[in-house]
């Protein structure tokens, strides 16, 4: 059976990965969706390796049956002290989170906590890539936001400074990336382009 | 109440990982804790910014009672496709597992599963620097075994050959890391005099 938000696009169970916030995981489903086929093309592909990375969970109760597979009888979703994807393109550490908004004026930085920015700085510090995926869900339309500047926006945040990032700021200092087909949202290409003299 | 193993070595509970393997998980935990202070030590000296991966989980059933933590009900580990840690060390990634062994002669291969060997060659492919630490547990013995050397043992067993890589020969082709203290298991030193032309 076909289930279908308003608008008509399609709801799809299999991939959805059982979030702690049943309402936002299905709103940034399709998003994680795109970015992991791209991952799964940059992969068959040679391009580089990016993973997602698995939700990190407290384990409390463990049964361990004879003859089949542990089973997991209680746990907690713990919060992500670093962002979602990492790995590897032309050597270079690549490190980023990909959030999405149904907002068409501006970014909520709440779809962030402290341990994730402190995470960016410390890759940014080590040398790595970094940087935000933000997709604008109502328009479709995605941004590559550098880490560096991403962090300014959340500092001024800290400094008393507004709790989200206008639109007109993330496109003004953001990289829109078109959708395409193979890879469908193409980040590699915006890294190719802005870290060419160190590629 | 400490318990104790034969041998005197204390049962630490604490930092434990609930393994799917709960005998082979309480050997590896004193390794894993020596890494994970290795690489807090990184951490906190802006060096490195090195993670454990979270043990990937298949999640079946999640209860969200209200005005509290949504508790997972139901769930299996799955088997990892990739390796344990990752990260950066001056803007290179970094990629490896860490595995320990009671034998003093040689290291089974039945620690590694087909997918971590595949994306270790991934890795390679894509210029990432990709490794295996190895501990000898009865002489607290630590040796770094790059990736490709690794991959060639492997590749043996695949080609019908031992089904482990002898100690000799990882004595000969890996590097020994002396037990420290900060860090205790310095293998960034390793990465530093191996790669210094790309560093």
């Amino acid at each position: 059976m076909d289930i279908r938000y308003p608008g008509g696009k399609k709801f799809r169970l299999q991939n959805r990965e059982i979030s702690q916030k049943p309402d936002y995981g299905n709103r940034g489903m399709t998003f994680e969706e795109d970015i992991n086929v791209s991952n799964q093309y940059y992969l068959t592909n040679g391009i580089a390796v990016i993973h997602k990375k698995p939700t990190p969970i407290q384990i409390v109760d463990v049964d361990y049956p004879k003859r089949s597979a542990a089973k997991i009888k209680e746990a907690y979703f713990k919060t992500p002290s670093t962002t979602d994807y990492n790995g590897v393109y032309k050597g270079r550490y690549i490190d980023f989170e990909a959030k999405e908004t149904k907002s068409e004026t501006s970014f909520p930085l709440k779809n962030f906590h402290e341990h994730q920015v402190v995470h960016m700085k410390n890759i940014l510090h080590c040398g790595g890539i970094s940087f935000v995926l933000i997709r604008f869900s109502v328009t479709d339309e995605v941004y590559f936001l550098e880490g560096d500047k991403f962090i300014n926006f959340w500092e001024r945040m800290k400094n008393g400074g507004r709790k989200s990032i206008q639109k007109g700021e993330i496109v003004q200092f953001g990289h829109r990336i078109s959708i395409g087909i193979r890879p469908r949202i193409d980040y590699i290409r915006v890294i190719e382009s802005l870290y060419k003299e160190i590629l």
